[in-house]
Order: C-alpha cells, then sequence, then structure tokens
C-alpha cells in the first residue's frame, strides 16, 4: 500500500470515511480510481459486498442538448423525496488535443452545499476503454457509500461511453429541437437502449417535430414489453422534471418486476469482466516480450497481424510455463 | 480446410483468383473475412507479403452527407487516370434491431460494370471489433489483388469505425450545410483525425456558415505540419471533385515525404494485433473455464469484477501450463 497514493489516508481510514459518506474520503477514493491507481481494486474489492441497491440512472445526448441542467433538477427533485444522491459526468477527453469536450459547466449552486448530493465529473487520461472502467468504478464506489441514486451524465460518443451507457439501469436519451434528420446521427448504439428520451428545450421550434422524429424512429424498432416514452422538458425552467422523474421511477418498476435488472446487471459484470481480461492479457503481453518493440519487428518484417498475434499469445503462455 | 467455407473452391484456387482480380474469386474471399470463417487467417497470411502499395482512403461523416455520391464520384476520376479501384461501404448493423444504418445505397451503374472497380458492403453481425478486424482485412486483399486506391466509406459513428478511420491513410470527413452546433456531436474522435474536409451539398443555404464552423473547429486544434483544407462539393452533380481528388493526392505526397505514412501503417498494425490478443484471451477463457458459466456463478456470488477477472486469467495460464 503505497502512502502517496493514499495521500496520507490509511485504507482502513478511507474505508471508514466512504461508508460515512465523507466527502473528502469520496473525493479521494474517486481520484484513485481515476487515476488507475493500483489500490483501486482492493478499494472496489473493499466495498464490492455492499453494492446492489442504487439505482443508476444515464442520461445521456449531443452537446447543448442540456443534460446538466436536466441532472441537476433530478437530483433536486430526489432530495424533496430525501434521497441522497450522486452524480457523475463523464468528460471524455480528446484523443487529440487532450482537452474536454463538455468543457466547464455551470452547475447549480444549491446541490454543491447539500451534504446529501455528491457531485464529479470523471475524465481520463488514459487507455480506451478506461473511461468506462473509471465510471462503473465510481458507481460501486457512490453506491457501497449509500447513495441511494446515481445520475451519469454522458455525452454518447465512443464506445466507451456507448458502454458506460449499457452498464447503467435506466436510460434517458435527450435531444432537443431541430436537429431534423441528424436524428440519425446520435440514433446509432444509443437510441435503440433508450429507455426514456426527452426532447428538452421543447419552448424551441420544432418541439413537435421532434417528438414526430423520435416516433418514427422508435416504430422501426422491435417492440418490447418496455415502450420507451418520449417526453418534453424546459429543464431551466423546471418544466416536466417531475414528469420525467415519474417516468424514471416506473421503469426502475419495470427493470425489477420482469427481472430485466438482474439481466442488466448480469450483462455489466460480464462487460467489466471482458475489459479487464483485455487490458489484462495486453499487460502481461507487454511484460513478457515487449509490446512496441515486437511490434516495430513485426512491422519491419512485414509479418501479418494473425501469425504477430498469436505468436505474441504463445509467448504469454510459455512465460507463465516457465515461471 | 473446410470445403464448406471455400463453397467448392480450393485454398490455392482462391489465391490464384485474387490475384488475377477475378471477381467470383474477390467475393467468396471477402465472404470469408466477413463471416469470420477460420480460414481467414491463413487467407490474410497468404496475401499478406503483396500488400502494403495501396492508397486508403477513408470517407466518413453523418448518414444524408453523401459519402456514397462522392466515393462513386472519386472512383469515376481515379478510372479515368486509369486507376483500379476498390471501394468498401462500412455498414454498421444495430445491436438491437439487427439492421443496417446505412441502407440501401444507389450507386452509379456505370462503376458496376468496369472491371477496374471493386464494390463490397461490409457488414458485421458478429462481436464489437469485428467489423474493424472485417474491414481491414478486406483492405489487405483488395491491396493485394492489386488495387492501386482502396476507398472506405463509413458512417462515423461507435468506436468500431472510429477503429477503421484510425487505420486509413488519408481520412476525408464528409459534412453538409445547416448542421449547426450540432458539428459539436460528430466532431469528437472523427475530427480531429481528419486530413481533408468537404462540405457537400455546397449549393444549399449555410454553406458558408458551415466552412466557418470547420474553420472554427481547426482553429481549436493544435496546428500540424498538414493543414486540412476544407473544401465545398456538390457531389450529385460532380461539382468540386477533381479539387478534392487533388487535394487527396496531395495528402498522400504529404504522406510519403514526411514519413507519417509508415507512422500511420505502424500504429495500424498495432491496432490490429491489440484487437486480437483482445478476442484470443476471451476465446481462451471460454475454452478452459466456461466464460458465461463462470459469469454467473461470480454474479450470483457477488463477487467483485477485479477478483473474477484475476481469477480467469490465471486459469488459463494454468490451463496452458498444464497443457
Amino acid at each position: 500500500m503505497s502512502p502517496a497514493s493514499l495521500r496520507g489516508l490509511g485504507l482502513e481510514e478511507l474505508l471508514e470515511g466512504i461508508a460515512e459518506r465523507r466527502t473528502r474520503a469520496l473525493a479521494r477514493a474517486l481520484s484513485l480510481i481515476e487515476d488507475g491507481d493500483p489500490l483501486r481494486e482492493r478499494l472496489i474489492g473493499s466495498v464490492y459486498e455492499r453494492t446492489g441497491s442504487a439505482r443508476v440512472i444515464g442520461v445521456t445526448g449531443p452537446p447543448g442538448a442540456g443534460k446538466s441542467t436536466i441532472v441537476d433538477r433530478l437530483a433536486q427533485l430526489l432530495r424533496q423525496d430525501d434521497e441522497l444522491v450522486g452524480v457523475l459526468a463523464v468528460d471524455p477527453t480528446s484523443p487529440f488535443t487532450g482537452g474536454a469536450i463538455l468543457g466547464d459547466r455551470i452547475r447549480m449552486q444549491s446541490l454543491y452545499t447539500d451534504p446529501g448530493v455528491f457531485i464529479r465529473s470523471m475524465a481520463t487520461r488514459g487507455a480506451m476503454g478506461g473511461l468506462a472502467r473509471s465510471t462503473l468504478d465510481a458507481v460501486d464506489l457512490l453506491d457501497a457509500a449509500g447513495f441511494g441514486w446515481i445520475l451519469v451524465e454522458t455525452v454518447g460518443v465512443g464506445q466507451d461511453e456507448v458502454d458506460v451507457v449499457r452498464c447503467v439501469d435506466s436510460v434517458v436519451v435527450v435531444t432537443l429541437p431541430g436537429l431534423g434528420d441528424d436524428i440519425q446521427a446520435i440514433k446509432a448504439g444509443i437510441m435503440e437502449i433508450a429507455d426514456l428520451f426527452v426532447v428538452n428545450k421543447a419552448d424551441r421550434e420544432g418541439s413537435d417535430r421532434a417528438v414526430r422524429d423520435l416516433e418514427m424512429v422508435l416504430s422501426l424498432v422491435e417492440s418490447r414489453s418496455w415502450e420507451p416514452p418520449i417526453l418534453k422538458t424546459v429543464a431551466s425552467r423546471g418544466e416536466g422534471l417531475a414528469e420525467l422523474l415519474v417516468g424514471i421511477r416506473r421503469h426502475q418498476e419495470w427493470l425489477q418486476s420482469c427481472g430485466e435488472l438482474e439481466r442488466r446487471r448480469r450483462s455489466r459484470l460480464r462487460l467489466r469482466v471482458e475489459n479487464l481480461l483485455k487490458e489484462r492479457v495486453l499487460v502481461a503481453v507487454d511484460e513478457v516480450v515487449g509490446l512496441q518493440s515486437t511490434l516495430d519487428r513485426a512491422f519491419d518484417g512485414h509479418e501479418d497481424p494473425y501469425a504477430v498475434a498469436e505468436r505474441l499469445f504463445n509467448a504469454v503462455g510459455a512465460a507463465e510455463n516457465g515461471s
């Protein structure tokens, strides 16, 4: 256990702080997760038995759709019902510029001073898959800490984020009037796993058209036992949010009544384990033969990718054999 | 070697047909690739030494931007220069409906009757990563067959397709007037790896605005030694296509002059090998312990994902050890 990575806090002390929902302990634990600290595995291993009771809601959609405002309003409504609320704003960084896509958010000040709400932006500076891993670890942490509702906000681009959205219990897809045919661009991958649709900024021209577009897209999708409702909101004025929360609660009841909640959580575990195994094999290959140097030689020798992959996989097996 | 998977054609015969660019042989080889036939690895292994001379151009952008028309026009222009052209239209199928996103395309009839052009849609019915793998294998095949230019058309959503786009030599991003702020939704992941931008349907209102929007986005990106040009086209009437091809040729010259081509091809190999290793470890785990049944027991025992992944990885090592 490295004192540096704990920044002066013992693991026991950290776990105690998490159980008591102390902001400082939660923030440190989330930093360990985000930084990919090796302690992360022990941390999740330690809290995991207390997870499973939080309702995990994903809110996704294109930039500018008003996801943050919707999440803030939902948090506010849940607080009126005395629920404890965790908010994770997933912030993908660009592979090229290193900059964040979502940029600075202005959130409701009242939420920051409420000890029943914990808000955190999740960024990633690491490899592919790192964002989904960190976010799902963070969900576990807040769940174990006793937050009954966890709202995960994500811009919904890239496989990483689709992975996150696939791992929540209820998926709210936010769109806005005026996207027109370009709704198609959002549709793929995300539209079809939506449990609830929101047309936000519904006071703008074209909101009826946006609802009709969504209805059309939905009519193309095979019918399921849950029919995703399409709701209109003006989140900046708080309009339609109570109805959205009712819809989310109804979806949560449906999830539990038909066994779908368990099915989703089983696939959440599968996705996480698969991603960890994939990371693990690359680390093992790198330790045994040095991934980049082997690839450089393979490139220079014009070796085909299948032959290279098979050779590297066997090298890992042989090393385990020899050790 | 299974006669079923070769559909009555021997591997030698198939390789001969590929080398002579016979349509029937190419189509069968591409079906083997697309179906994930085990013969695929031998096929790529056999043709790989003849790859490396094709120029691989990716054309990506949202649905409705006119990518197919642009690709068809480029193929036509290249044929006037007596180049051999392969076209791969990447067609992601939806995980939920199983339906294709791009849908039916109407391509120029003249291209279909020209033996110097080979056109194929690539769909995937398999796992994540399957589409990128199949497409890159298909690029190798057409490259080995002697097609000097390979145009890869993709809608540009999802990690799989971003992977494809990262693996071509020149990336053309097609947009259209009227996307407005929603250009942001396309931007992430794709915008920053664009080598050339095209505003298609430039006879529509808002094309100057679209160019300015792109200029603004580009101004936010760190400057590189290659400045991506922004070109206007009306592909349906063939306007601006000759200029686009000039731009692509200029980019190809730049790639070769500064060593960037080799750098991109090295990272293409790395991505392919990494993806194959990731698939390989999941297959190995499944063979040794049965992935789904182990995950089901882990879920029922509320075991944490890190512990499960470590146990499964060690099980594979132990099996290799015992064998």
